[in-house]
């Protein structure tokens, strides 16, 4: 079951993805153009569908399908429609596709509770360097300060929403403000990690989005001549960087499902023949147990203290973010989990290392993900892929979810 | 004795630094504007001092001291007059105010030998990215592919060369074609490095001129999601470029005089949030001993091959430096050491670990290098310095070696 529908919906988002700022790949950042064009092709789906459509001032596009009785409470569904630069076809839309699907696949039925599909305007933070533009206006928090920061051409969140037609001094309309109302919050997303792909399976529910810590560590040593220099009496800043790097590779790996990461590094002045006096390097520390991750980023700083100590180099650590994690619903997640093993196949649960729109939902009303395999674990590139069969598994499972929600309480 | 002469000469160094292309700052590159007081000044000291002077077509300071006969050979002394972008006062300049001190000192008495004082016109290579400009022209290597190279702006060495007047055809007549007539070339320079200072001693006889092998090292893995790829699944090319620094660094310290430095690296895509698809790191290794040398470079890259196949991550190597040392003439090196021995000091003998212009100067004359302390070995920076003591020391070994040479042959 599912496949025909897995086919549709993986050449809708190939076909979205051509909705593009840059002509040949897919880059499409918050209420930038192309994103008219998805809007007005899955608002014409969405009302095929049986829904009501309309895009909110926060630019999200919202589409409600009606439940049984008038004033019965309604389900969220969804995901984000923007994407970052040179993206791949899957990374959100999937979600906002499959909504779709499964609210088409309802033809016409009525549920105990409303759906509301929601393609959120922005998730990546290209455009504006914050994440969550769309969710945050759900949950309320899209605050005067965001819409006041301003894209690389000078124009503000406020100036954007208006040039698309839609009015930012109606964003406080757009929050939740009947959550009580509202079941919760179910998104689908490709998982853009391997670990699905080297398990084998299909589908993951996530139980946890990781709490994540942002550092940035300088070390300051002695700039000096490469040629006349002796080893011994160096104060090499990239070197005791190096040392710390590779120290914290090892404790990263010692500590089960613990990342960090140095991703950034630069060392100055930066040439060839010079041994260098600074070496900048950031640190990115994740784990969905916030006590595991602070204790192991005040081991990671502890050893580069000590490693620098040592060396005679100077030390400065700063913390750029420090993010808590957040639980997904645990009746929720049952449910899914429950509608995975209906199907036959074995459950799947794992932690996302990423942020997602379901995190920021978390905040305000009770929220579910569930994970698709990413071929390669790649994401964030042209090369992004699911497979049918993934997205059929995923279609099914939502479809069993609806029905296991729509019996799992009185209504 | 010298005393007086060295307040003098480090006087001189400090005022001819004010001639800059940057206000407030020491930076002289070849033939730029500030160059032409530089000349000026000294063209002025030199003709006191008896000497006749001219600016060669590369740009050199010339000034003739005449030896007892007409027809006697010439003794070269001299270091360069151009500075990197915000130098010290010394490197460079003050080995050409002391050749004309020690000329000054003579007080027209004559010797066996003329004294040519050269002041070249380029050796650090900051505009034209390539160094020894002023020397390559005096051993005639001055050739029309360097006249062709242009700098920042598009000019080239021999549009420079018209422009303050000289004429580039006649770089041919600046060579040394009466080489045969030279008794040699004898360089006095900051040592650069912090041997001296650590010594706690004056002065050093070059022995030899490093050679020098430079290579980039680029690691390439896979860039990948810092929250969503777990440890065991990374092929990170920073980590394992951290890997190999800290590895070469320990080689290099194994191994006696021995200098390897990793001074340049960049990772990409270079952000706090991806794991580095890609790693580039720059080596610099240098020895006294190109057996050594090139043993250790063969070792190094041995070393990351081994590091990046544990990896999985593929190392490409490209060699872009393979320069052999230089070894100065034993004669006139073992005089310079007598001369520091009359003056009851204990010699110091060291190689260069930078090249310097006798190292060019070597394949066409025979010569030598005096080293001069630098404390706390800085140099290439505006906290650049020199003791008055360690001056006046060079001052008097100079003027003991002219008199040791003038008494080692018959003329």
């Amino acid at each position: 079951m599912g496949a025909t529908q897995a086919v549709e919906a993986i050449r809708w988002c190939r076909e979205l993805a051509a909705c593009s700022e840059v002509r040949g790949t897919t880059t499409r950042t918050f209420l930038s153009s192309p994103m008219r064009d998805v809007h007005a092709r899955l608002e014409a789906w969405m009302r095929h569908a049986g829904m009501d459509t309309y895009i909110d001032h926060a630019g999200n596009l919202r589409g409600l399908y009606p439940g049984a009785t008038a004033g019965c409470p309604r389900l969220l569904i969804g995901s984000h429609l923007d994407t970052v630069v040179d993206a791949g076809p899957f990374d959100g839309v999937l979600g906002v596709v499959i909504a779709i699907t499964l609210v088409d696949l309802l033809g016409g039925k009525r549920l105990p509770f409303g759906i509301e599909v929601v393609g959120f305007s922005d998730e990546e933070g290209v455009r504006f360097g914050v994440p969550f533009i769309g969710s945050r206006a759900l949950i309320g928090t899209l605050d005067r300060e965001l819409l006041d920061r301003r894209d690389a051409e000078g124009r503000s969140v406020a100036d954007v929403i208006r040039d698309y037609g839609l009015d930012p001094s109606g964003i406080d309309g757009v929050s939740l403000q009947d959550a009580n109302g509202c079941v919760g919050y179910l998104e689908f997303h490709i998982e853009q990690g391997p670990v699905l792909d080297r398990l084998g399976r299909s589908l993951a529910v996530v139980d946890t989005i990781v709490g994540q810590s942002r550092l940035l560590l300088t070390f300051r040593g002695a700039a000096n001549h490469a040629g006349t220099t002796p080893m011994a009496m160096r104060r090499d800043a990239l070197a005791c960087a190096a040392e710390w790097i590779v120290a914290a590779e090892a404790m990263a790996a010692d500590t089960k499902d613990l990342v960090a990461t140095v991703g950034r590094i630069n060392a100055r002045p930066g040439v060839t023949n010079a041994i260098a006096g600074t070496c900048e390097a950031s640190l990115d520390v994740r784990h969905a147990n916030d006590a595991i991750r602070t204790a192991a980023v005040s081991a990671l700083v502890d050893r580069a203290r000590q490693i620098a100590g040592r060396r005679g180099i100077d030390l400065q650590c700063e913390s750029r973010l420090d993010q808590k994690s957040v639980a997904m619903d645990g009746t929720l997640t049952a449910l899914m989990a429950q509608a995975i093993e209906s199907s036959g196949a074995p459950v799947v649960h794992m932690a996302s290392g990423a942020g997602h729109d379901a995190m920021v939902m978390a905040r305000c009303v009770p929220a579910a993900m569930l994970f698709i395999r990413s071929p390669g674990g790649i994401s964030h590139h042209p090369d992004e892929d699911v497979r049918e069969e993934d997205v059929a598994a995923a279609l099914d499972a939502g479809e069993s979810w609806l029905t296991l929600l729509a019996r799992s309480r009185s209504w």
